[in-house]
Parts: structure tokens; sequence; C-alpha cells
């Protein structure tokens, strides 16, 4: 279990410093085009994903998502006091990756963000997002294992794309990103219905799974 | 049967979802760089591609192209009436993705596109989309099975900047597109060349592919 | 043999298609940003690279490019009288491809290049860019072969931005580009000293190969 | 071990010298965007990372890096002695290849850089980049080695976004750019901080990876 919760919280570590860090670098650099902020901020974040799956699926699964894990121990697949613990991990170390984003590009690193983040366009957006990455996880675990990294990655690239949000579809990073007053950020207020949303879209992802991958 | 049309329903639902959503978010972002604005639609476009047809391919094929499932019928892989079903599954459920594109976006969800699409240069570069688009699933289908994914995103990222219209290609989002007045929007007057271009293109792909893949 | 000429023919003319076409298209859209232009360039180009070679490397071998068709003849594999039809389909469908971008973009079919390439730096651009080119070939067809169509479209990702001349590194391109005046095209007058750098660069890089990966 | 070497000698090559001209080519075409300049650069870099990984990891491992050899040497996987030759290799051509970018960008070929590069935020954001780099390919080496020239290729992709060095995590190339007056340069004065924070990380990954990857 040590070594599946190693893996949790470096995989966190990673992907939240990623999302958060590329988000500032992106932003300072790009000159107020905020599209070519959001192709940097899209691009690390696609291919640091890749990189934790790869490389930490075969320990932990490489969730690093607790909407993920909650719909695996749903399944039976891990148990829910596992389940417990890999969220704790996810939470903290996540928190760790944004603080450390926020050290190694010169920012204080305690700041809540101000950024709102709401209304029925990007609660349907972050429902529509975390059914999408649940079908991908589940879809492509079951039928082409070898993919499910460039999968989930390329699933969140596009993802950026497609939502107003830019697919946060995590809660653990979503809470984590209310500490950031940067790109990434959102306000610590519009947490609760972003979180909601994430985990309708997953459970109504788990049930069309189920449907769809399962009974063959 | 009912697990292959839920397959292409959702493929084309996420698919023209992020089609269109991502054009209307790159397109606002990117302060009038259309240049800038096509990166982030190729980027989001290519990469669904990638995830749709490695989750639901191995369910229906992961057409979501009618000019795909008529080929499909004609060469005898799938039966007449399923390419009929196929077709419909794509169109609805196609139009229900643009429309969820709009609600994430908060854009009125009913719109008519106006805009102007036509012209020989368009009308041939259709058909060389389709022909090659039909050309890079026969070929690859037969010989690189593993590869069928990255090859047809890939190729159709390619082909988002060699045609003037970004290649469709695919007469389904042909017409969703036409109900949508945004970055990927489509005049209605214009779509019936359109999709005769395309289905043009995919029967002479259909003939060049048995000549080239099938006879050895 | 007419399959694999056909293959050949296909591969030229989808290919120098896409490296006229995205560059016109891309230079047109960027207002004046070249290093958006490029990014457009490449990632189309390297696109239709994976596709062409993933489709048509089971059937030809997937060279549209001379100076790996003279590499393979020098090696014995591929009979001399072979390699010079799979030149000619080359030269003849990839001016046929660069004519086609020209129609899809409604530009002048025929058109002649005035654009200055020359100088030591872009020899010695085209010499590194093919000798890398030879060796990438080589080395991945003997000990990773089903990696063959990523690394090569990969390394000519990279070649368009460590060049000047963006890497031709193609003599059948290096002419067929002397016949569009835009983003893409040569002066037909440069060609000469583009050809001799790339074939140096070949002949270098079969001996450099020959040692490296052969010898084991 | 002579053709060890040679694949050390032409992977730093071609490695560097990508690094540091698509910096130059990126810079000089960007229009004093620094986030489209820095797309160009990373663009390059993980495609020619992947390419040359894929290459020539079955000859020498494709180390290209002072801190992965000797990462390699601490855990017994590589003689010393090899370990110090496969550095010379390493920073001999790899300074080679910082000069043929010059030439072929058309720069005086001898320079030293005056850019700046100092302070906390920087030296943890080397540590952090090789830690992860180490991690990276300890872990996919062992579970997943098909994947690894990807997974190096994109993590470095990643790096150059979320740290504000953009990741060189490479004490030879630290060393090169010293020598480039450019857009990837450093100034030699800036060279030993990094360096130390670039092995103190590559330490503790080997240390993490230990208890993480090893002990199963």
């Amino acid at each position: 279990m040590s070594q599946r919760l190693t893996a949790e919280a470096l995989g966190a570590f990673f992907l939240f410093a990623t999302v958060v860090g590329s988000g500032i670098m992106a932003e300072g650099l790009a000159g107020g085009n905020v599209a070519i902020a959001l192709l940097g901020n899209t691009l690390a974040t696609g291919a640091i994903l890749f990189v934790l799956i790869t490389m930490l699926g075969p320990i932990s699964g490489a969730h690093m998502n607790p909407a993920v894990s909650l719909v695996a121990a749903s399944r039976g697949e891990l148990p829910w006091g596992d389940a417990a613990a890999y969220i704790g991990a996810q939470l903290i170390f996540g928190i760790l990756g944004v603080w450390a984003a926020h050290l190694m590009l010169d920012l204080p690193l305690l700041q809540l963000s101000a950024k709102t983040r709401t209304g029925v366009g990007q609660w349907a957006g972050e429902f529509v997002a975390t059914f999408g990455l649940v079908l991908t996880v589940l879809g492509t675990v079951r039928h082409r294992p070898a993919w499910v990294p460039a999968s989930v990655a390329l699933y969140i690239t596009a993802g950026y794309w497609f939502t107003s949000s830019t697919s946060f579809a995590n809660p653990a990073i979503t809470v984590a990103r209310s500490l950031s007053d940067t790109f990434a950020g959102i306000a610590l207020a519009d947490v609760p219905m972003f979180v909601a949303s994430q985990l309708l879209g997953a459970a109504f992802g788990a049930v069309i799974a189920r449907q769809l991958f399962d009974r063959r």
C-alpha cells in the first residue's frame, strides 16, 4: 500500500505543479493572447499526464483524481478504505505541487484565487468533461490497455478546448487550484458546484460504461 | 446492435461537441489571429479523434462519419441496414453534441450558420480530403490495426491545414455544423455541394484502396 | 511493382500537397507572425508523414524521397531500376500534389518561386538534416520497426525548427517546391545546391549508419 | 564500446543542435511573443528527443545526459569508466552541436551567453525537473520499456513549461548552452548552481525510484 500511496502522491504533485506552473508561465509569456497561453498550458498538461500514467499506472493505477478513485471503488476494483487514502494523498501532495509551482516561478506560496468560474455553462462543461473522462478510462483500460496513457492525456487535451472552464474534471485539482491566484485558479466559493458537477458526471460515466464496455 | 449504436452516438456527440466547442473557444481567445485559433481547433479535434477511435473502435468501429459507414457497407463489412442506423445515430447525436457545445460555452442553443463555404477550390479540397481519409482508414485497418486511431487523428490534423475548408470530410458533421453560427459553421445552402464532394471522394478512395491494399 | 509505384505516387502527392498547402494556409492566416505560420506548417507536415508511412510503408516502404530510395538501392535493398521508377513517381505525383494544393487554396496552378534560399548556413542545414533523416530511417527500421512512422514524422518536425531552410531534406520536394511561389517555395536557381547538399548528407548518413547500426 | 560512444556523441550533437537551433529560429520568427517562441522550441526539443531515444536507445541507452549516466553507474548498470567516457562524448559532441546550430543559422560560431539564470526559484525548478526526469527514466525502463522515448520526450515537453528555466535538467547541455548567446543560453557564472541543483535532484530521484520501482 505504501508504494501505491507514494505513486498517487508523486503523481498528484507533478500533475498539479504542471497544470498550475505551465498556466503561470504561459500567461506570463503570452503577451495577453489567451489562446497562446492555453496552447502552452494544454501541451504541458497533456504531456505530463501521459508520462505520469505510463510511469505510475503499473504501481497504483495513476488515478491522481478522486472521481476516478471513487468510480474504481464503486466497481469493487479498489477497497473503499484504499480509495479514501488515495484521495488524501492526492489532495495533500497535489496542494504541495501547487506550492512548488509557486516556488519555482517566484510567486508567494500561499494564495487564494479570486477567479470566478460559475454558471450553467461551466457546470454543464464539468459534467460532460468528467463523464467523458470516466468513459475514456474504463473503455480503454478494458479493451486497449497499452493506450490508456495516451488516451487520457489526449482526452484532457481536447477537454481544455471544448469547455469554457478548460475541463478541471477532478475534484482534488479543483480544491488545489483554489489556492493559486493565477491563470489556472478558481475562487473557493465556486469549488462546491464544480465538484458536484464532476461527481455527477463521473457517476453517469460509470453507469454508461457498465452498459457499453462490460456487458459483452 | 444497441451497444454499437450507443458507441456511434457517443462518438459523434463528443466529436462534434469538440469540433464546434474548440472552434468557439479558440476563436474567442485568439484575439483575431485565425492561425492561432486554428491551432487550438486542430489540437482538440485530433486529440478527441484519437481517444474516441481507441475507446469505441472495438465496439462499433467508431465511424462517426456516414462516408465511412457507406464505404464499409459497400465492401460488405457492414449490413446496409446497420449503416443506415449508424448514420441516423451519427446525425442525431452529433447535432446534440453541437448543442452541448453551445450550452457549455454560453451561446444560444439553436443557431443557423451564415458562413459561406463554396467554390471549386473548397469542393476539390473536400474531395481530396475524404479520398485520403478513406485510404487512411482502409489502409491502416488492414496492415497496421494498432495504429488506426493515431493515423485517422493525424490525417485530420493535417487536413485542417491543407484544405481551405479545414477538411470537414464527413457528411454528418457538415450538416451539424450548419446549425452553429460560429468558427466551425457552414451555411446550409453550401452543405449539398460539400456532401456531394465528400461522397465522390469517398467512392474514389474505396476504388483505389481495393487496388492498393486488398489485392496482394 | 505497380502497387508499389502507386503507393509512392499517392504518398508524394499527399505529402507535397500538405507541405505546400499548409504553408499557404498558415501564412495566410497568421497575420504576419512567421513563427505561428511555421507551427501550423510543422504540425500538418509531421502529421501527414506519420499517416503516409504507416499506411504505405507496408506496400512500398513509403520513401517519398529520392535520397531515401538511392540509399536503399546503394544498400542492395532496392534494385536500381526500381529506385529510378520510384524517383520518377515521386517527382511527377509530388508536382501534381503541389498543383492540387494551389487548386484547393484558389491560387494559379502554374507558378515559379522567387524565394531565395542560399548560403553556407542553409547548405550546412540541408546536409545535417538529410544526414539525420537517413540515420533515423536506417536506425529505426532495424531496431524499432513499429516506431518508424513516428520517428520520421518527429524528425522532420524538429528539422523544421533547427535549420534556417526548415529542412527540405528531399530532392524531389525541393524541385516541386520551386513550382510554388508561396511560403514553402524555393527559387529554381537555388535548387541544385540544395539537392547536392542533401545527397552528400544522405551519403554520409548511409556510411555512419553502416558502422553504427549494421555491424553488431 | 566505440559504437556506444558514437551513439552518445551523435545523440548529444543532434539534441543540443536542436535545442539551441530551434530556440534561435523560434525567437527570430516570433515577433517578440516569447510564448510562441517557446512553443516552437518545445515542439522541436520533444520531437528530437523521441527520435534519438528510439534510434540510439538500443545501442547506448541514449542518455545524452551526464545526470542519467551517473545514476546508471550508481545503480551498477554502467561501469564508472564507461560513464566517464559517455560524459566526455556528451560534452564534446554536444558543444559541436551548438556550434552546428550557429553555423546553420548564420551566427558566429564562438559565443558566450550573457543570459542571467539564477535564484532560488530556478534552482528549485532544476532540482524538481531532474528529480522527475530520473523517475521517468527509471520507472518507464522497468515497467513500460516500449514507451521510454515518448515518456522522456513528453516529460521534457512539460518541463519546458512548469519551470522558469525551461528545465535544462542536464549538466552537459547546461555547459554547452553557456556557449550560445541566444534564446537558450545561460551565463557561465550561473552554470555551477544549475549543475549542482540538477545533480541533487538526480540523486533524490535515484533514491525514490529504488523505493518505488525496484522493491516489488
